[in-house]
């Protein structure tokens, strides 16, 4: 194996970790033994814990916003609600590394806090282009209502998509109606949807 | 001063050091210096570093709570509505305080993060109520909803309310909007605000 095959597969192990106990759980010593290899190789390529909880939170954000990346080739509202389908699936495929991220927020380690805050930029990045495209004018309430309806979306996600009784479409069409609402709330002249087949 | 009134005076110093400073960086220490008696006064009447947070938390969440109770004798869209703008209210005169209680929710202390979450519940409970007088009906996604809601609203408390560009009507009566937004996602058929004038 490689140096960086080996840092790779190490990071993967941190990641898996995370479905077991919190980042903060996570420690050089448990993922050597997992590894089969000394503590000592670890410190090596990650520096320290605090560089290896870092990279496992940059490389569980990665694989969430690859997963969630907008097709290009979708009008805007196709485009969310594809994405919505797509953030759904994934966390109820992955919702303890989920739930790593969306407390990540909050972690004491700003490197962390501040992987996190750019995962977060992106998503509403997405939905400030859908938005955009569909004619919504740029506000600061706007803004702040973008950002609000991120933390909105993590909460029922976190709480919604690995529910039994709540079909995983019921949730994706949820999440897509309560964005656009974000719009109807601003506007309230235009009705939910208005515009959205440009 | 009596013990009762020395530890009250103890809690609001703590309280308006969060203007200033995070929870984590109050200290006995510093609390004790502020009010002008010994570290070992405030041990005695929190126990600890971790038993002051706590209380100073408290109490701050309490201060919320009592500005933002509903009042009983408006019908429920009105109560919604006023609760919200007194929570602007609170939010732009209090915007540290309102900061710390946001973050006190990712707290690494239990008791912190306990008091913040009964907040949470109380609000989400108000918001419970509205919707169950104008009619609408308790489902897992309903649920999932309102706490989302609250996610939502504290973001854009946070970034909004302290912003003199957003007039506090405006941002009261997107909140308001926001909310009864929810129940449009959960239930497209239905026009916003049916059925609130029961």
């Amino acid at each position: 194996m490689s140096p960086d095959e080996r840092k790779q597969q190490l990071v993967a192990l941190g990641v898996a970790a995370l479905a077991d106990r919190p980042l903060e759980a996570v420690t050089v010593e448990d993922l050597a033994a997992e590894a089969g290899v000394s503590p000592g190789l670890v410190h090596y390529h990650f520096g320290s814990r605090q560089g290896l909880h870092s990279e496992i939170v940059r490389t569980a954000r990665d694989a969430m916003l690859h997963a969630t990346e907008p097709r290009a080739d979708l009008p805007p509202r196709e485009r969310l609600r594809d994405t919505l389908d797509r953030f759904v699936v994934f966390v109820s495929a992955h919702d303890a590394t989920f739930y790593s991220l969306v407390r990540g927020a909050a972690s004491g380690d700003e490197r962390v806090r501040a992987t996190i805050q750019h995962a977060r930029d992106v998503l509403a990045g997405h939905l400030r282009d859908v938005f955009h495209e569909i004619g919504v004018a740029p506000t600061p309430l706007l803004e702040a209502g973008l950002h609000a309806w991120i933390s909105f979306a993590e909460q029922a996600l976190v709480e919604a998509a690995t529910d039994p009784r709540v079909p995983p479409g019921e949730l994706a069409a949820f999440l897509e109606r309560s964005a656009l609402g974000v719009v109807t709330a601003l506007h309230p002249g235009t009705p939910p949807g208005a515009g959205t087949d440009v």
